[in-house]
């Protein structure tokens, strides 16, 4: 388990202090790297031991086949499976006649430290050789945010007490073997060795490898490039194969004698150009990386970072577990979407094969927000990338038997991906919540994508064609799956109803601001009138009895969940069939919670109090998705110290494996929830159409609280503690934001920040208990 | 498609005036001979052409792997398929140096004879060959229902004008090429030449090959012996190999003379006796086989189904084509259960390779009641087979977190074989039909079957652990498959309920009769208070609105399915989405109509009109279970018209091949649903507690009905026309029946058959309308 000792709480940086093996997996992604296009798992340079080794190009997938036992209707045949690309970071070192490696010799140091500022992973070694011969190794590894197809490592080995001979073998190597992807021996065929060589060149310093994916056809290259310094003589080779390459170094060091290998990667892909046209971009990118140099690249990725920083750092007083975790997911947002530039952000972003490497609905309605509030250009490309779909969602529709388009449950190139129809058809609400997010960009950066608004438009038309009205003229959606996914094809599932509802009065709205491009979409002049009155007439389920709303029609009437008296160690769903879990009172991941944070309008304070308390009692959290919107709400109800325990379970999901399936790659959308429960959950962040919310409320253990936003243009500072807040418009000197402040409206200009004291919230009901086993915090979790 | 001139309707017979390529594989169906032991598919005796060559022993399977591309908690890894075993049908003829073959040469005629009566399949062919040579084969094809392991063929070839060199080769052939069970390799490899060769022993006129298959590891056994006469002098031999065994008969024939030769096959098949003592067997079978002699077994055959017709028999007069269909029916019905002595009754009997060889609910549904009312003794066998399975069925339970026995969807040997969640985890509903089956044996034949009781106690256990009291008391069963596959995963499904309610009852009374046995069986002091309890206060949903039971919580609330004006030509669920599907209102098979159908008590004869009428217009009947229960009801509520056309399609669809997938084996249940939509149907055949129940009222195309029926250790007969029903006790003279005739308490005696006037329903609403496209009957029928 990773634990303090191992991962000590500092506030800009994850250190690991010393190597344990058992959790190599957790570290290779925790130490993940990418930018949006390209990302590498935190191997160790030498490449071994690992257990997961990843290179990955966004959106470069192999496909692999869907076997069914019994197919059905609209079943997808084939999946698509993110591939382990050329790996570029292997760097092998032998010390006179020992290859180097953890598990053999002596480690009398090992640190590495992720640091979150730099956007560079370091790492120093001080290793004994079986033979008795010490180096000291330091290696700084960074994907560069400013050039986006290129990775770089800078490899020093250092003598210590003895001359010794250095054999650095800097490699490029496709087709390593690879993790078990699947039981199914198709499968697993499918996906060895997807990579058919294409194309090597040598180069002066390295070499270039072309390599298709073999069902897919995707053409990927992959080039290294070499910088040697080093005081004495040394010999320089390289060489390539189809399937790999490496070039060799061969030096004597004298006792304090330093090797310093930087080495650059390039990589590119394409489903169209030649290998002519790739072969030539990888060969400029590492031209251009030699060009800036490591320093060059070094202080680019700083410069960039600063910048993010300044308008997106949140910092926590009196909280530093919370304050490493946040900025910790902060900057792997940042790295998961930052350069995607019109592809999609996985749920693992770049840090593993987790999923497949799908995405899901989770970027738009979890990751996006916080890009949208730090890097809208980045929220921007992301919501790019679902209109560029839009023709696989259009077939999708069809072949659903519904109009407009319904957007895969999970896919890397658009196609549906999902092998399990409850999801894979039935989770509409996912085209709502893409919906949200487009609306939602344009209130927080004051610009309308004129693309997202025919995603509003064919999304509405997907709700009118499946929803009805009944014989009363209540409109009703039926047999879908709504967030939790222990309650699936469900009806009136409140959240996806309150959320379609948006989408159509969004798509209404959108073609009463843009008439032309509604002309240009073809939306009939009725049609909005149809939305909104689908909308306006939409069924809210609502258990008068129990004051609640069941999470869908006869929620609450269900059985209840028979919980033991302690947690089981994983998720419910292995040790119950769905046909047990779907009736049962019981939730997986917040669902009406969710409603109520995401359409916090429909709901009166009562009823969200009553509501979190009914459902905080039976949501088990199987899902990472959920701790973040129970924070929230629990924040916004009164119970800030339970707010913490989820805002701290969202935040440290990876940095303490919570799910235990870190190795599989970061849980993106979870360390965003984090950032969304501190920010909307303790400061209160809300927007409408007209008006930024703001009302900070600080649990105890947090005794100030300050972030950064961008909203309309402007940089906006927040500072609260338990007595006052302040908000700061920090660009001018025109500037002027409307900000509703605890309720009150109020205008916020450069010149005059405003202070207001801190107005707090009496919760209607105490503080509610969660199901045995299942409270928040450090230390109920396996 | 076969029609009239190709299958002429006659009363006791099916024929087949010509050969047509295009239905063989229908025709292999329909002449598919067996004995609920043993099955032989119609195939021609030379072997080919064939579109399914298929020899089928009850239960022996082999083992397929259910490769999933998502898996979840409880889907069963291991399916089973029955295997093609053994062939030893094959007679092969080579006249002079011509193999015979009706593609070859001149077939001037061709007649085949499914013989009820006789049980005798006769084939006549007058063939000429290639080289102008023509010879009359004559063939009769038994399988035995007083030997159960033995099947017989007399061969015999006559030479016309020329005279001929005859040579008979007559094989038996394991591995036979088999028809695609699998898209996917892994499971079609798995399934391919499943048969591995144990021992041979090569006899004075025959063999015995002795199989395994391959990973089940079941052993078989298949052996032939032959009598052969001819006057001229023939040289026999016999040649044995693994994995087949040919017995050769050469001889010259002048014209006019006959080469006749009787093939005796037997079978047998262990999980546990030695490869010795199964050859043993077959060889003793054999013995037997030959002891009888062809005449022998063709007599006994005879007596055999004498005795069946005897009490069985339905006559039909005035509509010729239902007389025919209902004794084909009654005919293979009574052939896939006959000898099954505690296997079970596959959905397509012995007669083809449909679903796997899987036994579904339709058997204790539909195909048990024919045989209590007719052959009770097979009935109890195969209610035995329900009871062996028990320990799958409980463990079945618990791995669904249930208490007491949840059986398989569809199995062979007990294990769930159902790769479909909502069908193998959530159609609880067979459970309580299987307990039906359990009563209703005893309410039909008087005799209490004591492993039953345990069947009642373990299924009335599961749906108490299984449904769930609300907080007023009423009792829910929630998120389970009704009958209808297009509403699967639905809450209180009117059928489940009150069959669950009928079920507990069922075990409370049966606990009540059987003290000691319930005391051995652990029934707790108030457990039947409690399943009393459950039962009492069952939820039943009601629409005061419309006036109709909704088939499942909120089901006459959902979306109307629009259909198209036509008939699309498969079913729905092959261009519709599971989740369109399932939460509109449209239904696969009578599911709500079922219900009224078998429990009937709870309905008003009010409720029932306005129920059948609501439902007949979006029932699709795209299951073959459908039209039987659809004629029951409409004939109860006075739709005499409609129901005949219903009872029509139940009855013609392996004869017309309604469903066009007779080549793959015969709707068992449906046939036996033509029994019923006759005799429930037409002559409102019902049985309670106490009574037996008639009420004959015939369509206008009947004049008269006659039906025999078993009850009670009684025969009885009972005649009707439109004027009169007579009540026939034939067993006496101390026999006393009490009947409920008419509605009126009547009691039958030997001496003293009753008759009464028919008293005509007034049907409370006009006949309804079907779904464009979708009304039954000969030509809307694709």
């Amino acid at each position: 388990m990773i634990n303090e000792e191992i991962c000590p709480t500092e506030p800009w940086q994850v250190r690991e202090t010393r190597l344990e093996t058992e959790l190599l997996a957790q570290m290779e992604s925790v130490f993940a790297l990418a930018n949006g296009y390209l990302g590498l798992r935190g191997n160790l340079d030498e490449g071994e031991p690992h257990e997961i080794s990843g290179t990955y190009l966004n959106s470069f997938y192999e496909e692999r086949p869907l076997p069914y036992p019994e197919g059905g209707y609209g079943y997808p045949e084939q999946g698509q499976t993110v591939v382990n690309v050329t790996d570029g970071k292997i760097i092998r070192l032998m010390v006179d006649d020992e290859q180097f490696t953890v598990e053999r010799g002596v480690l009398h140091s090992h640190e590495r430290v992720l640091d979150l500022r730099a956007g560079v992973l370091r790492r120093d070694v001080d290793w004994e050789s079986p033979a008795g011969r010490r180096v000291r190794i330091r290696s700084r590894r960074l994907v560069s945010f400013t050039q986006r197809a290129v990775a770089a490592v800078c490899y020093e080995v250092e003598a210590t007490d003895h001359p010794v001979r250095i054999t650095v073998q800097s490699g490029l190597a496709a087709n390593e073997e690879q993790v078990k992807v699947s039981d199914d021996p198709r499968v697993a065929a499918a996906l060895k060795d997807p990579l058919l060589a294409v194309e090597q060149d040598k180069e002066q310093h390295g070499a270039v490898l072309l390599h298709r994916a073999r069902t897919s056809g995707l053409l990927m290259a992959a080039g290294v490039d070499h910088v040697i310094e080093t005081p004495g003589a040394y010999e320089e080779e390289t060489d390539v194969r189809p399937d790999w390459a490496r070039t060799t170094v061969v030096t004597e060091l004298p006792p304090g004698g330093r090797l310093r290998i930087i080495k650059f990667m390039g990589y590119g892909w394409s489903t169209s150009r030649s290998t002519e046209a790739l072969r030539d971009q990888v060969a400029a990118d590492l031209n251009g990386a030699r060009y800036a140099g490591w320093d060059g690249l070094v202080a680019a990725q700083r410069a960039y970072l600063d910048d993010f920083w300044d308008a997106a750092d949140v910092e926590i007083e009196g909280d530093p577990a919370l304050q490493q975790a946040v900025r910790f997911g902060l900057f792997h947002v940042l790295q998961a979407g930052a350069r995607a530039e019109g592809r999609p952000i996985p749920g693992k972003g770049l840090t593993g094969p987790g999923y497949d490497g799908h995405a899901f609905w989770d970027t738009e309605g979890y990751v996006l927000p916080l890009l949208m509030y730090t890097a809208p250009r980045a929220a921007a490309d992301a919501l790019r990338w679902r209109h560029s779909i839009l023709p696989h969602a259009r077939d999708r529709a069809r072949t659903l038997g519904l109009s407009g388009a319904a957007y895969p449950w999970r896919t890397i190139a658009g196609g549906e991906c999902s092998a399990y129809w409850p999801a894979g058809t039935a989770a509409l609400h996912l085209n709502a919540v893409v919906a949200r997010a487009v609306d939602r960009y344009r209130r927080i950066t004051g610009t309308e994508l004129d693309f997202g608004v025919e995603i509003l438009v064919e999304t509405a038309r997907l709700w009118v064609s499946h929803g009805h009205h009944d014989a009363d003229g209540v409109w009703h959606i039926d047999g879908v799956t709504g967030p939790d996914e222990y309650s699936a094809v469900a009806d009136d599932n409140v959240f996806t109803n309150l959320m379609a509802a948006r989408n159509l009065r969004a798509a209404a709205e959108a073609c009463a601001r843009n008439p032309e491009l509604a002309e240009r979409l073809g939306v009939g002049a009725d049609e909005p009138d149809v939305w909104r009155a689908c909308a306006k007439a939409v069924h809210v389920p609502y258990d008068e009895r129990l004051g609640v709303h069941p999470q869908s029609e006869g929620f609450t009437r269900y059985a209840p969940w028979h919980f033991s008296d302690e947690k089981h160690g994983e998720p419910l769903m292995k040790h119950a069939p769905y046909f047990q879990l779907y009736r049962r009172q019981v939730c997986k991941q917040a669902d009406l919670v969710l409603a109520m944070h995401w359409c916090g309008e429909h709901f009166t304070p009562e009823q969200k109090a009553r509501n979190v308390d009914y459902y905080e009692r039976i949501t088990v959290r199987d899902s990472s998705l959920s701790a973040c919107t129970q924070a929230v709400m629990c924040a916004e109800v009164g119970h800030l110290e339970l707010a913490r325990e989820y805002a701290w379970e969202a935040a440290m999901v990876d940095l303490r494996d919570l799910h235990g399936n870190t190795r599989d790659g970061l849980h993106i959308a979870s360390l965003a929830g984090a950032w969304s429960a501190i920010v909307e959950g303790f400061g209160g962040l809300r927007e409408d159409e007209n008006l930024l919310h703001l009302a900070p409320r600080l649990p105890s253990s947090i005794s100030r609280l300050r972030f950064n936003l961008r909203h309309s243009g402007f940089r906006l500072l927040i500072e609260a503690d338990h007595e006052n807040t302040t908000v700061t418009l920090r660009d001018g000197p025109e500037g002027r934001l409307r900000v509703l402040l605890y309720g009150e409206e109020t205008e916020v200009s450069a010149a005059e920040p405003v202070t207001r004291p801190v107005i707090p919230v009496e919760p209607l009901l105490p503080p509610p208990q969660q199901a045995p086993g299942y409270a928040p915090g450090q230390d109920s979790v396996n």
